[in-house]
């Protein structure tokens, strides 16, 4: 008899959204965890259960034993020691912790570019202003956190230490998802940065990521945080 | 004779900004802390010395014995158990982190506001979308995560459990600096909330925590994430 996974990851379905760092942290190990079977309900009651202090207040949610957990870094530090994801130290966990976060703040800017106005509006709605914020991502910002990551990793086959921890593993959806949503900017700002490229390699050819992403549950990008606009990628 | 303070902050001078959430977590629980006594210039310094791996991407940087830690929440993360801002056990642990990354992001929404383009440009470069942006602010993005903390705190003295954390200082600093940048805005999301409103008098009013604001350790609110433009509150 196999017992349930310890491991209950709750998300919105279809898009890979702020969950894909907490199931790349799953399938890189080869750890057993349950998505959402509920579908959206789920995520809505996990939001709104009055038995549970504190509700979270977004998803990704995960439950494992009687911990319910939300904000996407929570999730990971609780996931890094019991997925091998971190190493032994404090001060190891920390620069873990620091680097996951500076890959986050990445992620929201980017967001932020295809609605600067507000995530309550279409994109339709804030259109001029979303070009405008996009034109200084792709020249601005986009580029100085890359080349912070470049610095980091120049010399290092990973972000912290000599093993792969969840930090890795949140660049590389972070350069991934820019990949797919700017093409051309992302291309024209990796070029030069090599130890970027490598690692972004390394990563994607962890035999374990490798087939997550060949399998149907990586899901295709589409109408989250990251999300093509040609008319918004270098023209 | 006396030894020299075992943390060492360092933030841009003149603004309270982000370095003070760090700060509030020094002044309430008494613990002496040396403030970036080389003023911006060693904030650069932080940023670019190449015998740290990883180098902090921005500050608040707190350096502690052979630490060099950057990113705020990371940074509380670590200060929490030395400075009895966090309950004993993992899971009080992450609750707190958890409730001080969801302040935090009140925090970086409310920034956006007057930057909703780009940091990189002047608010009188972005002052239509700026309004644009101040109104969805204010009717909708302040009042769901000031209920959200209410519902947290409804029946609660503190966040977490039945002591202050750091996640009780984060979110204070946060509402003090939505009072000054939105005066009429958040006074009338805040009127209904009566627990949120205790808690930041009780907050407020923690002996450590008044004499510090009393003192010129205190920096006014300015050109930072808080500001107070009249054309974005209420009007």
């Amino acid at each position: 008899m196999t017992s349930a996974p310890e491991y209950h990851l709750i998300y919105w379905r279809g898009i890979p959204g702020r969950g894909e760092f907490v199931r790349l942290a799953f399938e890189a190990t080869g750890t057993a965890y349950i998505d959402t079977p509920g579908g959206n309900d789920e995520v809505v009651a996990a939001l709104s259960e009055s038995d549970y202090r504190p509700v979270p207040f977004a998803p990704p949610v995960l439950k494992s034993g009687d911990m319910v957990l939300g904000q996407t870094a929570n999730i990971l530090l609780f996931l890094g020691p019991r997925l091998g994801l971190v190493p032994d130290t404090e001060k190891g966990r920390l620069q873990v912790n620091q680097l996951a976060l500076t890959a986050l703040d990445l992620s929201d800017e980017a967001n932020n570019v295809h609605h600067p106005i507000g995530v309550s509006l279409y994109y339709e709605d804030q259109k001029p202003e979303a070009a405008r914020a996009a034109k200084l991502f792709r020249e601005e910002r986009m580029p100085k956190f890359f080349e912070y990551f470049e610095k980091v990793l120049t010399g290092n086959e990973w972000l912290v230490g000599d093993q792969l921890s969840y930090a890795d593993l949140v660049l590389w959806q972070v350069v991934d998802g820019l990949k797919f949503a700017f093409p051309k900017a992302s291309n024209r700002v990796l070029r030069p940065l090599a130890s970027l490229q490598r690692h972004y390699e390394r990563v994607k050819n962890i035999p374990n990521v490798k087939r997550y992403l060949e399998s149907d549950r990586r899901q295709q990008y589409s109408m989250w945080i990251f999300r093509h606009y040609p008319e918004l990628d270098d023209n």
